[in-house]
């Protein structure tokens, strides 16, 4: 279980279950205005459909939570288990991920009833005495929902993007600044001996410890994120054409699936436009860039002779700075440009856009699963991807903090991940 | 344009429009019962949406008619004519094949708020005068139209069949028939000159003509199709397993996809399943067996010391016979045993299934493609494919005749399409 | 046995001899030049490494003629049964056809060294009293070796058309004609009643048969072969680039592998060349077009308001024509232009090119396999492809009969194919 | 230029020269014994052909040292700097690495003439007076070609494995040790601060610096790597069927690519055998284990309730080990048995088989890569490949170092890599 035992906070039950359904009924809110049929095409292998997220969340609390827990429970459709299932090896066989959008059935409205009747046998749950063991699945669990609820926001929007007639999920009244950005200040932090990692009494996954220390040079990072008004610079001064500016593997890329622009731009008659959650609209100067893969982050900071930060020099800056932040609570649901120069030296730290950083996802010295199917959550994907850091604007509130690991692939392009620069202290 | 043009019947145009319309209001029937995921959701590239075949043969009368003959006519979304294009590159460029199921937007319903405000259109076509080439292509568009019926209840079983729910289409109350298929018979033909192909008053597509002469040596066919109970012979005696009975592509598939069975066969405990449009049923001993490629089609003539009818044998044999049998008004939409022997030497030589010839689709001596978008409709399909008569069990009635040649490549499984045996005369 | 066994010319057994040991000195004198890694190397899965040629042609002999007639026969190598099997189901598992060019071992003088002692044991049997079936087999064994020396220049020319230094296999010292080509003219076939297929007492192979008499409408040949010049003018009028050209599976081709000109063209400050077995050379305009595939003789044929003769036209214009050309024991190796007109009315029917034909590669009616694994030998591929007819310049003097059936799928380039165009008769 | 400019050792320039050279002459050394067609295949696209390793070795002295600092120098074949350029974008195009090996031309003797000239040339430049800048150069083709010739024997090795005539590299006459290996002991090694990568005056790759402190936790580390009887342990043991012991990604290739043991092994009769470069052998029970990817490295240890060590921690414990052990001097090129227990705690710590390590390959902090082309040497391969380190038994002797990082991507099974086994300390 991935939860750091001895640490956990132990909130009151009550509050829990508060916070439970609350997260729940947001889940459910995210589909309004969506078709049956919207939540069930899958747009590519990597992302899910709208229905498969809402079910899987919510078999997540049959199979770890309710099938433990409540005696005599009789799960809503023993088939389920099969369906929605992700990626659990030591829960059984299950229906191959890239097959998730051919299920029309059940219909969206029967997998709300499914929730319904999942919500009720929590509740009743909830109602009784139950051990810790339990209270840490279902703070896992809306941990997890929580995840799930970016996710379904994340791929909404490909799968809308692939639509030729640009579907709004959500009109937004707001005018966009087309103002350019203020030029970023690079700001100092010493180098040291620092303590990396969740430590204390709140929840945090098990990939974020255990808690250790290591050493770091001085360094600089970037007051804010890169907006769109300097990745329109790269893109002009040749930034796709440049095989020295890339990574290998990312020039091969670039090459093979014809990168010009990040992955929802398009230019028409000079101009840039972009595909948003508010359907498509004129690319925003001064707000971060985002839906960019590693490769073109890596490959940017290279032409602007800067680097992408570590996830630990990134750690140590963000944790002097308070939670705040656009996140998916304001329903924009897209990046906004910097706040004017305040009290915090560095901007957007918190939400936005996830930062990739210059880190492999690895394991912590010391780090163990979790025995049991829930240690499968994050431990066996410790290859291949990197580190991304401090939440998005489809992020939900809370579900951050400084320690908050995120990964993907280094090709991936689809998240709500843009990149904050760094370098090496002169 | 494909119409044999000094032969066509002239029907009056009232006539003319009721079948129009009729055709219209039966297409919209099919789809009682259906989500707007299941409308949406494509299974494969080969199968399209039925909200895509509900579209496309709107747009079709659109593109066809309206523009050409209803001077002034705007069309509901000038932006359907890049999505809901086939395959007609006179007229354009369109929405690749393999992402017609990525559009969850237009909504089901908006899809059948286009047919009915071109339906409007058209009918305010109708009560004036047109001239013969639009009547033509209103024929045109109420055949195609019923070929997509055909299809849209092809690709929802195939839909429906990646499933593991295995829902169910359409209930129908009769039980099977568990019975045993009576042996076949073998009626003789004799040889001689003959002419093949349309000609006459009625409509037919350009493929199925010009009408010409040749030459057949005697030969024999079966009485009837062969059934699901010859075809558990052939698997129980490894017909699968045996590469001297398969073509050598036949055989390369076998491998590459693990054939064993028809398409929607699954073995468990012993007895034999099959998908269909009423959901997962016992393999019916006596009826037709249906979904397999041109393969396995030959596999097996070969494994009875038999083999597959030319398209012009076929097509002299079932001139002589009435145009009877299952079609799709029935609603049961899936094969049925043959009836008991009557009046007729040859059974079940239309409706029930597709009988997959041995001829390869080829243009006829003479052959010329209209000129224009519509005759892309058959002859640049000329290649690879193979021809096969008769139609089926959810071909729309009245569809076919003993000249109609439909045509899939030799891999092909989801058709509701059989095979009936042929032999040299000895 | 593919032999038409109540027919065949029994020509005393020391002639085959004769004939046989020539023909296996020809294959190896092919090899004069070759490196051990020009006759090892696969260039692509369609194509076969010479060395595997060498040996696949011996393992004929010594599978189907020693094993069987040659008592006490041990193979040379009992893993050349496993190593050199090309696709007989019959004999046994074999090497897969796509790592062909993995094997450098054997080396090239070892294959040679195999091909002698399997000589040797052939010579040894011919000494003795062989019955009519041995003899029958060693007849097919020259004539499948006879396939393999006009597969093995043909793969080599792919193989080195790969490589950017453009080796030369074979130079020779003769200039092109730049001339341009004589118009071509329009020859008159009458229809009627034709006896098509093989008869007689001369070798065969099977799918030539059996004899059938059919109907031909009266048709129109032209005198030669397209040239590369009426080619040039096929792309310069955007031939490539025309859709409403080509069958939809050919355009697919285009579009997917960007066919622009001939497999082996190239253009280069407006002047086009072409990779031959002589090194790159100037497309010479007279001679007649090659490397192309079914898809672009087609749409070739189309774009000249013609269309390709089907197999039976070209085998009754054919037959009354000497089989005279330049095949292979020239040593040009590549196209010539047509002779000045002379006695025959038809140019070229024979050598220089193969013709892509209108007809798939069907099999006659009546026709039967044979039993046992040389029965494989040409029935299991009556499937998808395409008839060629006549020869080329790389096939072996004396292979070619007016019945002679070649058979490739619509879309291979690598062969040395053309065309030659057909009319109805107006 | 990737080497550590102010540091590196000023070897004498004549000095320099006989490395070079006797470098140069070990390269063809190793080509003894193999055909022109051995020297050609290319056997899967991660691997080049032996005569492409030959001349791109060549090539990166006449395009690094030649071209800049031999006046008036001609290359041999203009058209040799796109075929032998390997990824060098700032040389300018290249031919395809997938495409390697379809170059029968030029033929094995016409690349070793080629070294022979570029060897001349080296001479001529070796007998003045150059710059530093081409002293290094020198330097660092040295070590490129080094690295070269162990690529070489392992391309070969691959090669020959896909041959099932399993042909012999190098016939060594010692009979392999059955005996079992002894057990291994854990050494414990104390936590701290320590200075990781190179420093001082000898040539190390760019990517072995900056030169940096970091803190290592207390660690243990097997005295000896795993052994074929270990893994043959975790083979019956069902660690190719137990997904819980895998990274996702793992897993992902066992079942896609059925890996069932090592990359070379293959049960028959219940024993084990394992293609080597003296051709099949028994598996050598007390011998490394090798021809592993990452993942199957991972999930031993996982198996073992061990974890790998990371660099780091085998860095610090390798150097203080001396630089010894089985390289491709002792031509026998397979790993051996661990020597008997004797002064060092640690057993082959350099040669036998590369120790996957925990840690991505990442640059280390403040890396640089150099200006120019040889700044593509390592810099643009740190993406998603993992760090071994220590050497094998087919890497030159002397060529590697305590700070040296190898690196290959987790799923690559086809270098001579096995693991040796860390834990925390207790």
């Amino acid at each position: 279980m991935p939860l750091r035992e001895p640490e956990v906070v132990r909130h009151s039950p009550a509050a829990l279950a508060n916070r439970l359904f609350d997260c729940r009924v947001q889940t459910i809110a995210l589909t309004a205005g969506l078709t049956d049929a919207d939540a069930t095409v899958q747009s590519m292998e990597d992302a899910s459909p709208a229905k498969w997220h809402l079910a899987h969340t919510t078999w997540f609390f049959e199979e770890f939570v309710l099938a433990s827990y409540a005696p005599g429970y009789l799960s809503v459709d023993p088939r389920y288990r099969y369906l929605y299932n992700s990626y659990y090896d030591a829960v059984g066989p299950r229906h191959p991920r890239a097959s998730r959008g051919l299920l029309t059935r059940p219909t969206l409205v029967e997998i709300v009833d499914y929730r319904h009747r999942v919500d009720d046998a929590l509740r009743g749950l909830a109602n009784g005495s139950l051990p810790q063991s339990a209270l840490d699945l279902i703070e896992l669990g809306i941990q997890h929902e929580q995840q799930h609820q970016e996710l379904m926001l994340t791929d909404l929007l490909h799968l809308f993007a692939q639509n030729p007639l640009r579907p709004v999920y959500r009109a937004t009244g707001d005018a966009d600044c087309a103002d350019a950005a203020r030029e970023p200040k690079w700001i100092d932090f010493p180098g040291g001996r620092f303590d990396i990692g969740h430590a204390g009494a709140e929840f945090a996954f098990d990939c974020e410890g255990p808690r250790h220390t290591l050493l770091l040079a001085p360094y600089m990072l970037a007051n804010r994120p890169v907006t769109n008004e300097e990745w329109i610079e790269f893109i002009v001064d040749g930034g796709y054409r440049s095989p020295q500016l890339w990574l290998s593997d990312g020039w091969g890329r670039v090459q093979a699936e014809h990168w010009q622009a990040p992955l929802y731009w398009e230019q028409r008659d000079g101009a840039w436009w972009q595909m948003t959650l508010s359907g498509e609209r004129r690319v925003e100067p001064a707000a971060p860039v985002s839906q960019i893969s590693y490769f073109e982050a890596d490959a940017f900071a290279r032409w602007k002779n800067a680097r992408l930060p570590t996830e630990f020099e990134w750690e140590v800056a963000a944790r002097a700075q308070p939670i705040a932040g656009q996140f998916a609570s304001t329903g924009r649901f897209r990046p906004s440009p910097a706040p004017p120069d305040g009290q915090t030296p560095l901007h957007q730290v918190y939400g936005d856009v996830w930062e990739w950083t210059a880190s492999a996802y690895n394991a912590y010295p010391g780090f163990k699963a979790a025995a049991g199917a829930v240690g499968e959550y994050n431990g066996k994907f410790m290859c291949s991807q990197y580190v991304l850091r401090g939440g998005s604007c489809v992020t939900p509130a809370k579900h951050v903090r400084p320690t908050y690991r995120n990964f993907f692939y280094p090709h991936q392009r689809w998240q709500f991940a843009g990149l904050r620069l760094a370098r090496d202290a002169t």
